[in-house]
């Protein structure tokens, strides 16, 4: 039995790398965890979009609307006036998912106090689960690396595909009876 | 001087136990919490509904009427569409307290990583508070276990009756001004 | 090149204070963690109010309006009818920072199992920084301690004042790309 091909949204926010004054950094330190961490067939989807509402509000939306199992964004959760992506993930989700901001800032917290600041949350739109991580390489793979567990459990209860993991700290976690054996 | 009976309300939103389908083991952990933690004159009023919010609501509502100091709900937290309790908690509460979700989730985050997408949130409406616990007796008995002590003294500050509770972790800490010695 | 001086308010809520019939130890222990940490040049704009929500959001709007680079509020973090500091905090802010009460809310929890019912936040208006600390003296120092090493940087982000701080757990951080060499 062939598993459909799972698509993830990597979406970043900042001005200065969609005006390509900036090389994004970012979007590349999640698809290279996506490489790593995922074990089912995939293809990414990509976004790098400025610090402006209603853009990212748009692109999340076509996001999901391509078939999106999980959208990560980085870049604009900052208190500056500027970071709007926790604004734009709030309005196009039906569900706010307040574990993600609250477990990735107590992990951040452990490297740097400044993570105090960070508004990063979580949401569901129809079978997407949309995730903000913070915006740099480092404190992408921090965070990324210690959530991840959870996400592919999350994208079952909403109706998305069975996402597979690789060994490593990222390792899916299910509860038994919604454990499968996939046979490709 | 005797203390009058107090009112705890034990909610179970789950579409399988209201129709019959499965039987409520959830309801039942928390009523033997309270029989093992409460050490004042009680009594358990208790409901089972489905998964609509509308329902939670008006549920919710009526056990306020009966005089409930606490409601304590489980079920329903999760992110699949019908997971709508904190929704229907948030509507009837005049003050959230968020306090509460943040530290059941790390509690239960310390047992399994998926505790990261419970949306478990507790509030006022009027003299009563209520609590979303989480679905599985075991997740019941964990965090209650933990987050009891602050529930009496929440319940003086709203203005309802003075609960004592046994020795254990769960025992009631009030600070030195608010506390009573009462007799039977 | 000389620094100009910085606003720091300080906001009291409490019926008792405000009326006088409570002598407010509060605000003065806010003053005192000020005068200790601060190594710029700044004076304090103090109000004590009463705990009415739009009294407290009209205090804060002035305080904005002088120019104020972080108000501290004291009191009506609880979930008794009577405090509304967060809700009036939440008003008045354009962006919320969630990170802020989590945190303090874990510091407190080590010390007192009722630091759960703290409703505490932050948020950012304008460029002015809105935290909300808790009522006690020694709740107050327990958190601002941990948490002020956040808050220079988070000014520079909201377009306020370089704030300089003495050696100490609350010393500013900053990433290196935004620390300056004042000169006075």
């Amino acid at each position: 039995m062939a598993n459909d091909e799972i698509i993830f949204g990597v979406l970043t926010a900042s001005d200065r790398a969609s005006e390509g004054t900036y090389e994004d950094i970012s979007g590349p330190a999640i698809e290279s965890f996506l490489q790593e961490a995922i074990d089912s067939v995939f293809r990414i989807e990509r976004k790098i979009v400025k610090d402006e509402q209603s853009v990212i509000e748009n692109s999340l939306i076509e996001l999901c609307n391509l078939g999106c199992a999980v959208i990560i964004t980085t870049g604009g959760t900052g208190p500056a006036p500027r970071d709007v992506t926790p604004e734009a993930t709030e309005v196009v989700c039906q569900k706010i998912l307040p574990g993600f901001g609250e477990k990735m800032r107590a992990i951040s917290l452990r490297h740097v106090p400044t993570a105090i600041l960070s508004r990063q949350t979580a949401g569901v739109r129809d079978s997407t689960l949309i995730l903000n991580l913070p915006g740099s390489p480092r404190s992408i793979r921090e965070t990324i690396d210690e959530i991840w567990a959870a996400v592919p459990y999350c994208v079952d209860l909403i109706g998305g595909p069975y996402i597979e993991t690789t060994e490593g700290p990222w390792a899916a976690w299910r509860p038994p009876h919604a454990r499968r054996t996939i046979q490709r």
